[in-house]
């Protein structure tokens, strides 16, 4: 018996879809040679005159991509995806920890540290254009506080979410190590005493606001090669607030003007 | 003591700030005479030589606007933020549960159904731009699943997020209904035995696709009158995967061609 | 025509069930004479030999309660429904914010801080059992930190959940204000700079560990009148840490040794 | 310079602490051959005379033991850190997504699900007690909706999680199969249309209540050799309410009566 193909008949409403496709899909693949979870959406448009899309052309496409996941094959699968589906335009997001085992500044005690990275790929025009993001927790000491106060200054953790754009994609551990830079002090999952010494001093030595953060993240990637975009934001949960304090900065590159 | 005032300090790195503020506040405010929390992020731009934005002032603000908020006194407040800072563009978002008594088809027994609403509220040019969302808890029921199967029909609940701008901020509750319309069925808290037959009936007899609602809704905001721009996203929570379905039509009105 | 009422049949398995009701309703209520939403689980026990509950008989009891919320009448609204379904026990959650205007310590600048609260009910034996929860956001500057570095010492937003029981349910506002007693300092909407110094200088002087929080609020538990039970739970969002710090006392009062 | 070592002072307030460690450790390790990050809580009881306990143990420890993860060596790390820390008892809880590579029921396509297991081992007395718990997502049909409506049956998609003491610890993908054979019909990750038609069809033929749901699986563990206790929580995310139902039985096994 042939089974109707609803999905396939004709559209009488005239609105084409911008986005068709699964979302929150959560899948086994590897990246840099590492097995890893990785959180997917994957959309492609859909002409006005069409009923549906094919659903299961988007799980069976990443099933044949997994092993080997880089923003390159996403843009490849994407193209396949595209063609068949006969869409305009498809995209991916992928969504994944990644580890870096850092030392401490003094024991040097080793410990791995979690951080999250994002793939965005769109495929519209003849080239895939790829997103880059990575979420990085920091610490933040307040200035104002240091400056005003006989004694201490609050401090806090923070996270900084940036996306990037260049003529390459970057590595997530760079932009990871970015981040950490341009803070009060970096995060660790194994501090000894001394270590603690040594990490709050540099705190201390070292006060940030969220405009500062955003501002030494901006800095530093401007002065990377190849830079197009990238949009920072910063986030502090400040320790004498109930909310938190926000500064985002988006820029294309090169800048023509200064302020 | 006079305590010095870090922020308005001169900054050497050139960088102006898009927005800075503070996010995830959660204020008690009255909405069309009725208290309900909301959650806020306030920000405003920073020029590139100055060093940081003063805190204080955007809960002050709040504290001073949250007896009656509307999009219209936002963007009022944001005038008075915007001229207090120097800013040249100041941003407000506004989050809160809204409720509805609704009764049941048949039955007519009563209970409150609550949805989500969130204005965006932007001054950069002479007036404030506001941009309206609700998100609608939904029922689907899968046309093609119906079409293919001898008996039954797989269905779920979805949810969908309708962004809006038009001449006018529409209210919240016309929104939540006409989402609510273009879906297989909508979604109640008291339900008796005759009502869950009516509403079983109806979703069989109305099979939607994540496709069809968004074009669904996409149809009912082009006929509403003054609508300038929207944003539809349908998410299903497919009964019979572990992934979402999910469909997305962004547009500016009136659309040029269709196709 | 008479539908087929299969909730009622005989269920052969002869499992009883704890709890079976409805989750995650948000609903509108009015406590201490202020509209909230608030969300619901509300549950009874079915005997092992019935298919299912009533699930319509839960929103109408609550609808009928939910003008005036307290402890004392969802024990009440318990008593009802384990009535109405025959059930040897009846459970209520209401989970909902409060708010509290609380001005800065020095500028007496005025502004509301949020927390959350929950009321567990429980219905088994010929009264109902209350347990009261709160949510309170701190400060906590790390002693450790304070005592081996040669400035500034690491602080940071902590969470205290701390759960009560009594002979009478306490008030909300009363157990936060217990809680930010025991931290290194408690957190503000609005500070002006003198406020900023001195909240500053303030947990400076005050340092706690995760471990000093939960015994502080341990004594002041116990030095309350009528304390029966409590737990309470701290976690430090650590600024040098990617993982939060954790300590947790739960004790039944009085106390029969000391250790 | 000798560091001071503020966590070993004594402390006069007499509380002992039941747990004090890191919580939202996310981690690097290996499970069954696999890598994949999992998220730790790790505490030891503190002493009532004693100020802190060693928080850079707990991350120590996990680095040591994170190549090979089972109960088993969960337990034997409980072993050494409570030791070394001198506590009466220490606790960890892991919590990591695995996925089964499951084919669709007519065409056989493949594709990987995803699921959630946690470990969850005390140490207090001789031996660890470890608890092993799936989240399992499900499909299930109203049985009341079918018997009630001319055509179709509300259906969605619900989730259940079930923790589990045996003799031994279970698999995990035992359990999540366990579970999926109580539910209406199981989820897919690559249904094509004659999987579609099976799926809902067999759903349609076996419609569950929470209640049956929950019965079905504590049914499934009473017969499995050597259960000790278990937990099931059943919940629908109902396509027809804004709520979820939602259904809870807990059980110490042998059962002494049945009703």
């Amino acid at each position: 018996m042939e089974l109707s193909d609803t999905q396939s008949e004709r559209d009488p409403r005239g609105w084409p879809i911008n986005q068709v496709g699964i979302k929150n899909l959560l899948y086994p693949v590897v990246i840099n040679g590492s097995q890893t979870p990785a959180r997917f959406t994957l959309t492609a448009s859909l002409a006005g005159d069409l009923r549906g899309t094919h659903m299961s052309r988007f799980v069976a496409m990443l099933q044949e991509y997994r092993q080997d996941l880089t923003p390159a094959r996403l843009g490849e699968m994407l193209r396949k995806l595209k063609k068949s589906l006969a869409s305009e335009s498809a995209q991916a997001i992928a969504r994944f920890p990644f580890f870096v085992e850092k030392k401490a500044p003094v024991s040097q005690a080793a410990g791995f540290v979690a951080y999250e990275a994002q793939w965005d790929v769109i495929l519209s025009g003849p080239r895939p254009e790829v997103t880059t993001t990575v979420v990085v927790p920091i610490g933040t000491l307040c200035p104002c506080s240091k400056a005003i106060s006989d004694r201490g200054a609050h401090n806090q953790r923070g996270q900084v979410t940036l996306s990037y754009r260049g003529n390459t994609p970057p590595k997530v551990t760079m932009l990871a190590a970015l981040v950490e830079n341009a803070a009060s002090c970096e995060l660790y999952s194994v501090l000894k005493r001394p270590d603690e010494k040594f990490v709050t001093e540099r705190a201390y030595d070292n006060p940030t606001f969220v405009e500062d953060v955003a501002r030494n993240v901006a800095q530093r990637c401007e002065s990377l090669t190849g830079t197009r975009w990238f949009r920072v934001e910063v986030e502090n949960y400040e320790s004498i607030h109930f909310h938190d304090a926000y500064a985002v900065i988006e820029a294309h590159l090169p800048r023509r003007t200064r302020k």
